[in-house]
């Protein structure tokens, strides 16, 4: 069976419902980029992505005069957001609103009609209990916050037209309602992906970087326990732990220094694991134009797994 | 019971459906002077109306390309606007996609929220079945073509900067999709609205306007054989009739120089039979400022009806 063929092996009950992913996270945690080597992995015609922040209610002229920022609910659209997940979620076409992140102006919406894949992703398309039934598969990136930090200030001083200064008063004046709005949706994720160096191996900020995924049991993750043996320990491991409210989780931790051979051998286990008889895709792990992470293709793979394993359902 | 009580009384139900009214009609054919009257006399706290021509999918820049005029439904998002119709009539909010007039482009779409009595206007309101579905009451304003040409020219000249030579040019572009889109819904209405002089009388184009309003046996319309009697024929009638497609239809007929007191009286015994204990809604029949015409007040009475009616049941 194919990517194509879970497809069409559903044909019979009329109109499809997609595969759904909700990608949450703070601004600059890195959405943008799993989102992209998805789709990839995917194909374009099988797949559509919507970002959330289009759901914003107020334009960047008026939010000058209101005392909250885009994290906030109140500033976005919520409960159209919800009616628009759920009419995609079953399939259905969309007028979905959007916003302009270079002039921070809104503007005329776009038809969007679902295909088999659905990936959303944005500041808040998990904060709520009927967003959060709309998804298949749910992931929290996690990332430390000074890294996080260091990425928004390159985006927004690059391509949105910020200065360092106010990129960084902005951060501040976000952080109350990223604690009370973004980070409480970690608790809603099947999965949580962390990028961050190992301290204890020595790792800083600027190596590439390792990667924890966590798997909470709400979802049916393949069989790790299987695939990784002490053969694929350096680059790979699982691990029991408890997460940091204490609660049972498997943590996945990969190497940034794996030996791509060994990742490799891991990856096609995973997917050999779907049944899917295409050839393991070659666009995972892509984090800017020739510069590959093995970290981020597995987070990416786990994520194809569940979005193809809910399509064959 | 008043207008507001029949909200209150169903309040236990949850979320409330508004009653639903359609008004579709081409071009100029008078839709907007009904709807204003209806809207004062329910009052706008109490109700929403929408003109579905903001469903247009293309602005007005990029239908020069295009094969048809903007009452083709290729030319809409029929889709969406089933899918909004059908949410409104849930009581569920939508974001509404906005058409300016003035330019002809697309712009930022705005909340929507219906309130207890929802009017939808435009071409193609109850042009598909479950578009038709989504509504209480439906009507159909029907002038003579003669007359909606001149109402058009009028008010593209004035208010939307065109040539009288560009809006016959249009006219007569449009006329084939009007034909085959347009004038179908007619079949469709619960009422069809005739403002038009009555030849009989030697009424022409340049005098107030009677009206003819057909009943369809499709909506449980006012008992108006127990209202209508011997002293009202001057102003107002009840006929048995065949429509045009020789189908039986009720035909109340108002005379544009109907004497007020009569048609009060007609138009309060209606009013009464409703069970409402609010006076009669003072705003109804107004054309323009000052200029009143009894036939308007009268449709607008029995589509008021009609509305009231739907939120008691």
């Amino acid at each position: 069976m194919s990517i194509q063929k879970a497809l069409q092996r559903d044909n019979g009950k009329g109109r499809l419902r997609p595969a759904m992913l909700a990608i949450a996270g703070d601004s600059a945690a890195g959405k943008t980029t799993l989102t992209k080597g998805l789709v990839e992995a995917l194909g374009h015609d099988l797949s559509t992505s919507i970002c959330t922040d289009h759901y914003h209610r107020y334009d960047r002229q008026e939010r000058k005069e209101k005392p909250f920022t885009p994290l906030h609910p109140d500033c976005n659209y919520v409960e159209i957001m919800e009616q628009h997940l759920q009419l995609i979620a079953m399939g259905q076409p969309i007028l979905q609103p959007i916003y302009n992140h270079h002039d921070g102006t809104l503007g005329r919406p776009v038809l969007v009609e679902p295909e088999d894949y659905v990936i959303i992703e944005g500041l808040i398309p998990i904060h709520s209990r009927l967003a959060r039934a709309c998804f298949d598969i749910t992931v929290y990136l996690d990332p430390p916050e000074p890294l996080r930090y260091s990425w928004k200030i390159k985006r927004d001083t690059t391509k949105r037209g910020y200065t360092e200064e106010q990129v960084r008063a902005e951060l501040d004046k976000r952080e109350p309602e990223s604690a009370e709005f973004i980070r409480p949706q970690r608790a809603h994720a099947d999965i949580v992906v962390q990028f961050a160096p190992i301290e204890e191996r020595g790792e800083s900020l600027n190596d590439p970087l390792s990667a924890t995924l966590l798997l909470r049991p709400t979802a049916p993750h393949p069989d790790l326990a299987s695939v990784l043996t002490d053969d694929t320990r350096e680059a790979i491991h699982l691990k029991l732990s408890r997460d940091e409210d204490g609660k049972p989780v498997d943590a996945v931790h990969i190497h940034a220094y794996a030996d791509p051979g060994v990742t490799q051998k891991v990856k096609e286990a995973i997917w050999e694991s779907l049944g899917v008889d295409e050839p393991f895709p070659a666009s995972l792990g892509q984090v800017e134009p020739g510069v590959v992470s093995e970290p981020l293709a597995l987070s990416q793979l786990l994520l194809l797994y569940h979005l193809i394993q809910a399509r064959q359902k």
